[in-house]
């Protein structure tokens, strides 16, 4: 698809994916909607509400040894006006949760920015 | 605050609540997007995208034996346009996961109705 509304969506969710294997807190930064409605759910932790313990959770995150791996196998978004969202298959290969993740990523759009404004991933675990 | 479409979303966000403790197929029905955009995943889960599938998982929840209890602790709602989404926290007393969930629901209007677009519930693991 060219629409031009759907293509910035996709690069964004590219990007976000990106940064997280570049482990680049400055680019992790670029990505989000960085304002008090902010909301992040790492894999098995708590939800963490405003960019301020978003960012710091990343940046924990970032000065952690290691390097995730994010496979994403499937995406799909969808559109409601000014909201995007898609959800991925992800495989985590270190961190606290190892192994494959569900995420759901929300984006909101700021004129012509659409930054991320809900992450949430959780595990899949074991039947 | 009083406004009527955050009204819509809370209500649609109560019921779906009200709904689940009710443990009736029909009421689950009627506060989804019945659509193909549908996406759902269960506390550590695989995501489940279109309607179908959707509401199967739903039918088999609700054949199982025990009751879940959700016990909403926090709620905050968000909009963009045509979406708004919350984040809670819940206790799924009986269940695959029994424990602390986080869950992000997210709403689309067609017209007046607030559909569920997204649901995932994440558990929340131990340190």
């Amino acid at each position: 698809m060219s629409d031009p509304v759907i293509d910035a969506v996709l690069a964004a969710d590219r990007a976000l994916h990106g940064v997280l294997e570049a482990r680049d807190l400055a680019s992790i930064r670029s990505v989000w909607d960085r304002s008090d409605r902010a909301l992040c759910a790492h894999p098995g932790r708590p939800i963490l509400r405003t960019w301020r313990l978003v960012e710091e959770s990343w940046r924990r995150i970032l000065e952690g040894t290691g390097r995730n791996r994010f496979a994403v196998a499937a995406e799909s978004v969808s559109f409601a006006g000014a909201a995007a969202w898609d959800t991925v298959d992800e495989d985590i290969g270190v961190g606290m949760v190892a192994g494959p993740v569900v995420a759901t990523n929300l984006f909101a759009a700021h004129g012509d920015r659409w930054g991320l404004v809900v992450h949430q991933g959780s595990p899949v675990l074991g039947r």
